[in-house]
């Protein structure tokens, strides 16, 4: 169960698709992506159906939004409408938002159809679009509804890039700090301030074989989770982009559970991939613990009632893991909580 | 990826639930089934609880009414909002349906629980209760969204069919007659009219055995649809029981396809469980070719556009697929319409 994970331009992806084994090809693509690169998709798309098949285009919401269980509705109903069958291939063209829809789509859709992703922001070349995991958003928390369903491809395209909006940009290279911590490959590309694309190369590969390693996420894909447990709090309590909040999730957790030169390296892979996070959302503000405990006591990744697997470094490529009760956290957040106001680093 | 088949006793379910290993048990029960065992129930729940298990319990609309997207919602979020975690179970206690609906929660609330079934119909113990199929229905045809996704134990406890309803009970007995083509035991037990027991139990192992064999109906399993192409498109066009539409499927695929003797086995095997269909539903009425294709054509088992795979028999235990297209298939019923107007046998 493993994806070919490789760059290809829209010409190449399109070759690809017209050999895709199937008559019946389901687009599910960011309407915002349609906007800006319809009419280059379009031209490619005419190319797959010279070779026969039948292409069904569904243009999602933008991002987040298409996440809903509405939307999710919608979407199957629009292709069960169709007619479509169980050979049919499923090609998500977006963001992680998109590909978590499209990707969940393609998981339950007859109860299962291949698919494969084209992603198009920073986010999702390095990490959304690989690895099969799919879902809608709960009104009781992220990504809460879902599935595992490997892509069969996943094609990169670093021409998508060109328009994405700066923010976006940044959120990406949250994640790709991320990687820093868990290759040296990686943490040494990002010292050397190499090329966004060596650095894309280098995470998407390194993402998908920690998966191929563990698909379902029992042994070194917990890795892959480095900053998220309060990266996602955060990122709610402040409605603040998904991987600049990752980024003060790592920032938080080598501050609790880590060491100063972690919190350094955080600094140097960022400017080393170009980003520039400045303070913490909660400088200078009370630091919201109890917000904190509440959206993390609804994470997934909470064991059973109160136990919570962290993710820290021991050192660069090497993690460790560790459970904690949702008491103990909160403790520690108290604890720190005056410093964490005007924590700077 | 197997299940656990067997027989067991309310008591002896309550042992192996509280032995799970989990500390929160998802209870997802059929409503009227609560009506009839909730006491019984209760009192079993009790020894779990008794072994430091929570117990959430969620009680569905009764039957078919439960497989739809606003269930689906409704379900996952009662269950999120409780804040469950990834190692809780999953127990359905119910009829197909519940089995089904129960089973996509389970496949899908954070991507994924365990979980187990204790089927209270004849229908889903010798057939939906068991081979990991889940799923909701769709407005454009049964069971169109869904996922595969595998229990650990299904316990089969013959006291829930005291008070199934007797429609309910011949339901189950169109899918029990099926089994007598698929295997040489179980046709052995129907003519010998075997208690209806023994039967039930060498049923839940066959079906059991084909999905081991098979599990995301790449061969063997395929045979299992026997009687259902049609089957279905009976079961929405006279709204019957959906045994009872397969028994007819399973007669209009022998009719067609097959032979008399095959057709005389038929009524040999409907005998041999004490089962009674009478005249076909369309008996004196016009043989209704258009809508018959209209929903073959929106079945997950039509393979292309056009292509339909259609189960036969050549002897007992041994079927046959055959590709035919919509086209062939309308010829064959137009040809046969005025026949099958007074088809009986």
């Amino acid at each position: 169960m493993n994806s070919e994970v490789k760059k290809a331009s829209l010409k190449e992806i399109a070759e690809a698709l017209s050999k895709v084994e199937t008559d019946t090809l389901l687009v599910v693509v960011d309407s915002r992506v349609w906007q800006l690169y319809g009419k280059d998709l379009e031209e490619n798309i005419n190319k797959v159906l010279e070779a026969n098949k039948k292409v069904l285009l569904y243009k999602t919401l933008e991002g987040e939004a298409t996440k809903s269980m509405a939307e999710f509705e919608k979407g199957l109903e629009f292709f069960l409408e169709k007619g479509i069958h169980r050979k049919s291939h499923l090609v998500a063209i977006g963001g992680g938002a998109t590909s978590d829809f499209a990707g969940f789509l393609a998981a339950t859709l007859l109860r299962g159809l291949s698919w494969s992703v084209i992603p198009t922001t920073l986010l999702s070349m390095v990490d959304a679009g690989i690895g099969g995991k799919t879902g809608l958003n709960s009104k009781n928390g992220k990504n809460l509804i879902g599935a595992f369903h490997m892509p069969d491809h996943v094609w990169i395209n670093e021409s998508f890039l060109e328009t994405l909006p700066e923010t976006e940009l940044n959120s990406g290279k949250g994640e790709v700090i991320k990687y820093g911590f868990l290759s040296q490959e990686i943490a040494e590309l990002l010292k050397a301030k190499s090329d966004l694309s060596s650095i894309i190369e280098a995470c998407a590969q390194k993402k998908e074989a920690i998966v191929q390693a563990d698909f379902t996420e029992r042994g070194e894909r917990i890795s892959l989770n480095l900053g998220h447990t309060f990266g996602h709090a955060i990122e709610k309590i402040y409605t603040m982009p998904h991987g600049e909040a990752i980024f003060w999730g790592m920032a938080l957790i080598f501050k609790l559970y880590g060491t100063e030169e972690q919190l350094k390296l955080l600094r140097t892979f960022e400017t080393g991939v170009g980003a520039s996070f400045g303070q913490s959302p909660w400088f200078n503000k009370t630091f919201p613990v109890d917000k904190i405990i509440e959206y993390v006591s609804k994470d997934k990744k909470v064991k059973s009632n109160g136990i919570v697997q962290t993710v820290t470094i021991k050192e660069v490529g090497k993690f460790e893991t560790k459970e904690r009760t949702l008491d103990e956290i909160r403790k520690e957040l108290e604890k720190e909580k005056d410093e964490l106001r005007i924590f700077d680093f």
